[in-house]
């Protein structure tokens, strides 16, 4: 749409990769100083130098922006989220961790997917996690599911999760993480089922 | 016992500090570096240029080194063998998450163990906690149970314990920040029974 005369980019993503990457670098350092409730596109536009149009054009919603700034090899929502369109609360959980393994279980996205985990226990990461990727991501998968107390529920999910990500992928304990997908599903979805459906305190 | 005329140590431990001190950062190096299975006490006693038996003079077995060497503000097997010891597996994930909660829950040493849980994603410490912690703290409390298949089910148990620390103490998301332990234990000692005693693939 653009009648500027910027060469046409080269990668894959509509833009030009110097304005994109100076988006993403001040969305990065605003998230992580204010966290993603306080951080404004418009405070973002201000720091990376653009108009704040522009970061709408690339990224649309303050959402999307973040999820691209975790720089994720995927977007979560895109692999959880149909999981849950399949169907009802019943076997939820069945079909989050199988959705899971599939993007887990494969060595290229691995590689990059532990590079971000171990990103997560920095400072800056941790509001992240806390302010970020819990509300934008889980947030909507919660939603989705139509389940009662979401913010309780959700977390809970992710406390299992998490833990189950440090100890196949991340430090490799065995026999957790040689175990075939259809034992890890039988082991965790019980849990997970509780934790989404079940009476809690 | 010492008959040497250095000056008799200032802090609560027995030994001369720089020796200990020593000690304990050739375990740490020689743990990271070969796992803990291959170090040996006499490659330590080596790199620290001391004498294998002062070595176990000071910390008795390798088991009780490697405790000492990850430099925990208390020792996991202190607080969680008790709470097994009370009673069988009836209430046994019960009284674990009770007794890792009266832990974690006070300020103090919650912070340094978070420090501790830092460091296990440095490549070094998930070599620790996958030969090391796995192994030496879990596997006498899964022997204590008298658990089937206890090299399944601990770290299966680890990986609810660590998704936990995770969110409740380092990430610090609420609402599990602020919950209640009654809450807590209401909510996680279901998941880590079922790990313990239920039939499993």
């Amino acid at each position: 749409m653009s009648s500027t005369r910027t060469p046409a980019p080269r990668g894959r993503r509509p833009g030009a990769p110097d304005t994109r990457a100076a988006i993403l670098a001040a969305a990065r350092h605003r998230f992580a100083e204010q966290g993603f409730a306080r951080a404004s596109i418009r405070s973002i536009a201000a720091e990376a130098g653009v108009d704040p149009a522009l970061v709408h054009h690339y990224f649309g919603t303050k959402d999307e922006l973040f999820v691209a700034a975790l720089e994720l090899p995927v977007d979560p929502r895109r692999v959880l989220l149909p999981a849950i369109a399949e169907g009802g609360l019943d076997g939820a959980a069945e079909r989050l961790v199988r959705a899971f393994l599939s993007v887990w279980d494969e060595p290229e996205i691995r590689v990059r997917l532990v590079a971000v985990f171990r990103g997560v226990l920095d400072a800056d990461g941790e509001r992240l996690v806390r302010e970020g990727f819990l509300p934008v991501v889980l947030g909507p998968v919660g939603e989705a599911l139509g389940i009662d107390r979401p913010e309780l529920r959700m977390p809970l999910v992710a406390s299992q999760m998490l833990g189950l990500i440090m100890l196949r992928y991340v430090v490799a304990v065995e026999p957790l993480a040689s175990l075939p997908p259809d034992d890890v599903v039988a082991i965790y979805a019980p849990t997970l089922q509780r934790y989404l459906t079940a009476d809690l305190p």
